[in-house]
């Protein structure tokens, strides 16, 4: 079964239950994916690069929780413009492998 | 077959293949993942509401791509981190579930 | 006395005495920035542009402190990277009114 | 004479020239502040702090005209909202030097 369709099923009847259709246009979730993703920022601002990769366990929890905030707004907006997700994501694997072709490998010697 | 951990794979050999993963601090991950985000709310940020639900096609298909951008960073952030993103999305779906509790349905008249 | 000069010489001061310069690098000071400007916009993301329009005394006091918030790191951001803000931003309203010429105006009817 | 009531000036005059007012809601305005302060965070996502430091005379270019989107967005905000931009960044300060107290300087040996 497929992850982002069942995430996509509870958030469709979340909205509906509260009424919250009304408020979730494209315009207003893109508004909400952008400062959640932006809360995600916020957590590593101050942080070398080194320290974003030894967080402490309530840390990483709190991020974690960040990052469910923006999967959730990602699927309400790919929903509301019936975008499927996963199809253009891998579409676009695809293009960057053609943008980006990884350097030759040295030849193995025999 | 779990669609995030899919692309999960994909993005990993992406990076392998081109040395990239010393870029992939959590750090930068996040910043990708805001500027990504952004891309997305500059489609949107002189359209009403009305006008951001009827996108022409051309619109919808490049909001599409900058979408995909968005998963992209947010699977190879939480995988840099080690975190289960449908899990935690279900989990955070519980929490709002308690959070806002829906309005008590008015009683059926028998 | 030039505004822009006179925050930049608080902050200087301000972060000299906390001892906290080792945290302004540029790129800190970038995702600070967006990390701002994102809560400026999650004060206006469930709302029409016209209730936008018509903010209560006490939302707009936030905002106000929100909009405090993005200069100060934008100040900073300049400072750090020895760059004239409102110098820029001059020349930034002569590119863009080469880039946008006004409509013609109609003949005036003699 | 105030740096920024001058850009306002400007601003009015720019918006007022392309009929471009009706677009200039505080949501819209915004969306539009969160978008150029991401494209400033897209300059730093792969560098480290120390190469965020060390820009090319080109891309320092670049970065300037991108903060000066960011002001210029600000400056329009807070117009539309009626702040005043220098007032409140400096109550900003007040308030953090209270919430954030410097350090005790230690004592001086006689």
């Amino acid at each position: 079964m497929a992850e982002l369709d069942d995430l996509k099923e509870r958030l469709r009847s979340f909205a509906a239950a509260r009424d919250w259709e009304q408020f979730h246009t494209p315009k207003n979730l893109a508004m909400a994916l952008v400062a959640e993703a932006a809360e995600v920022v916020e957590h590593f601002q101050w942080l070398t690069g080194a320290e974003s990769q030894q967080l402490d366990p309530a840390t990483r929890a709190e991020i974690a929780l960040e990052l469910a905030d923006v999967l959730l707004y990602l699927v309400m907006l790919a929903d509301n413009l019936d975008i499927d997700l996963a199809d253009v994501a891998h579409r676009k694997i695809n293009l960057n492998e053609k943008r980006f072709p990884p350097p030759a490998r040295p030849e193995q010697k025999p």
